[in-house]
């Protein structure tokens, strides 16, 4: 990839992107509350408002008259314009979620196997059914669909080495997959993914600098750096989650040993308790949701062995949160997942912040804010089949790694 | 600070910033060949060509008969349009260089002092000397100077809080030193600068995703992502070097426990050497780039912890260069620094080539170059000042942090 060569379509093309969030984000605004709103010319907005009435991917709402001065037209984005459907896979539970053309949620499906689905061919034929079904609970047509996205673990290139949950498969088989659903398909990562929905929907609306982290069994990180979303070289970033906790230290499911996952995913965490108190009664769990709820709620009834646990926790995450602080020195990192109650998430989120603030280099977290987001992957998989489908009427230069 | 503004006032900046860069990497082009090069339409070059000779930052070089079709003429980037100062400071050192508008390497002061200089007005009284000493080695008056630029290490809104070499008095004082020199000035930090210096002369030129790495007494990072440089909320990205390579290991100078720096930064080296054999000669160094000569020497000669203590410090760096290529999936690590022979290099390079290999999640690392740079921060504090006349003239609106 050579370097930089942006050109003035590129630039058109993000500032429709930009208007575009603009406008979801306002719900319903005007040629000069959007120029407000975005830093962009009012000749600039008028160009780009044309575009997307001439498109129907916006639609004027008639005159408004709040305010001062004269009536001016209402806009929205058009959310009858058609549907986008995005898609999380794993090998033995499937969602498809339809939304309409201003990500609003019509309709989900939601589908589990008994056995792993790892063939490549039955994994594609259970993704088109889902949609399908997804679509047909939606009472849309497919004719409708602008586009489909699809959230999958693993690169663009190569089928990754790290598999626990990965239909890799499906990876190697995309032509067969984009020839079985006949529709217009985006294929991309779930950091890529988080991040997205944060720059349309979370703190990117707010800030141009968001680190996205994803906390569960896994865990990763989408960056928004600059308003955009970082790929990098090839679709591969955000892999904090196998960067290092601990030199050495424990073993990871990646076959690394020391990754931050293997600390602050649910199954570090199980690994932290059973290290502080091998016979407590939840050594024994199985590494699930399930799992962390029940930490939480033994830690609030004053089990000192879990508040241990979520204590030691705290600073693993803290210190790893550091890292992507030191590195790229975000204004919001916006936590998803560990969805335990509020009582043991505060418990956690003062070590968390007293850790990053302690531990951060120089002024880097001086203005730093750590959150808790409602921001979910399948929200910027439907976004990116939006952006996929705005590249494919000319709108759009973006970066999508469209089948 | 809002999400993404940009207008098409920056993509003309960018694409006047590409051109130049394209223009000073071919020494001398035409029309055709900055179009083919950059990507970029030949319309837009010739506008920006026009721009570019109205200001005298390119000058035309007669006709071109070279190749088939029709004579063109050619361009080359005005190397007389002006003179640019970079400048690097410590608390007992300083060097002062003056280049030309082509950044070519004119006339370089170095200063040292007995006593480190700590005093704001005294570190702004020397830079202004050396300054003027190095004009006057460069036979260069004062209004030719387009641009100073001062590498200064630490963040730009607050003085550090880690500082071992660092004159933060400066930080504080920004006002009293562009009064002290009268002339137009910038500061930026060294990782920004090694960052900037790829991406107008080394790996940048060729890549649009590429991390610096700086590796001396401390150690950190300048990233470039699609083609630009990351400077993060508070322009304190790239502290690589005080991220984490292990939880709660070896107390780093910045206060932090267990940062790469405290593992790969010369003192670290030398503290491996010390745990691997506290009785070996060389444990009673003083950490500086003597020792680390002196190491790969007694390396070369088959002294076994010495080797035992490179072949370490390269799994160190490997794992932590890792974490690098996991969050950010550049496609070069340009390494600057550690300045030992080819055999030691050799040595180090293959140990942790193959490090990275193992450890990159997915293929993060399938395309990943890691090279040897000659890339320096005082050349891309030349390329910055430079930028930063580019915008007071109107014609880059890049973020570059002058006074
Ligand atoms: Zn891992
Ligand atoms: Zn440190």
């Amino acid at each position: 990839m050579a370097a930089a060569r942006r050109t003035s379509r590129d630039i058109r093309s993000e500032s429709r992107l930009v208007l575009m969030r603009a406008l979801l984000a306002a719900g319903e605004s005007t040629r000069n509350g959007l120029a407000e709103e975005t830093g962009l010319s009012l000749a600039t907005v008028s160009t780009i408002v044309g575009d997307l009435l001439k498109y129907d991917i916006a639609a004027e709402t008639g005159l408004l008259t709040g305010g001062i001065g004269r009536p001016t037209t209402g806009l929205r984005l058009n959310a009858d314009r058609g549907r986008v459907v995005g898609v999380y896979v794993e090998d033995r539970y499937l969602e498809a979620t339809v939304f309409d053309a201003a990500l609003g949620r019509l309709a989900t499906v939601e589908a589990t196997a008994d056995e792993p689905v790892e063939e490549a061919d039955d994994l594609i034929d259970w993704i088109g059914s889902a949609i399908d079904a997804a679509l047909e609970r939606a009472q849309a047509n497919r004719d409708e669909v602008l586009g489909v996205g699809i959230l999958l673990p693993g690169g663009m290139q190569r089928p990754v080495k790290a598999a626990a949950v990965l239909p890799n498969a499906i990876w190697l088989h995309l032509d067969r997959l984009r020839d079985r659903l006949g529709l217009p398909v985006v294929v991309d990562n779930p950091l890529k993914a988080i991040a997205t929905s944060e720059l349309w929907l979370g703190a990117g609306r707010r800030s141009a600098n968001v680190v996205a982290v994803s906390l569960g069994y896994g865990v990763g990180a989408g960056i928004i750096q600059d308003g955009a979303v970082v790929r990098g070289a090839t679709n591969a970033s955000g892999e904090w989650g196998h960067s290092l906790l601990a030199f050495e230290g424990r073993r990871c499911q990646c076959g690394r040993e020391g990754c931050v996952e293997a600390y602050v995913g649910i199954p570090g965490i199980l690994q932290t308790l059973t290290e502080t108190a091998p016979d407590h009664p939840l050594a024994a769990s199985t590494a699930c949701f399930a799992f962390l709820d029940a930490l939480a709620a033994a830690a609030e009834a004053g089990d000192p062995a879990a508040i241990a646990t979520i204590e030691r926790s705290a600073h693993h995450l803290g210190a790893a949160l550091t890292d992507l602080v030191a590195v790229l020195n975000p204004e919001v990192i916006a936590l998803t997942g560990w969805n335990v109650g509020p009582v043991t998430r505060e418990r956690l989120m003062s070590t968390v912040r007293q850790r990053v603030r302690d531990d951060a280099p120089g002024d880097a977290a001086a203005d730093l804010a750590i959150e808790f987001s409602e921001q979910c992957g399948m929200d910027g998989i439907a976004a990116i089949a939006l952006e996929r489908f705005m590249r494919d009427i000319g709108l759009v230069t973006t970066r999508v790694p469209a089948l």
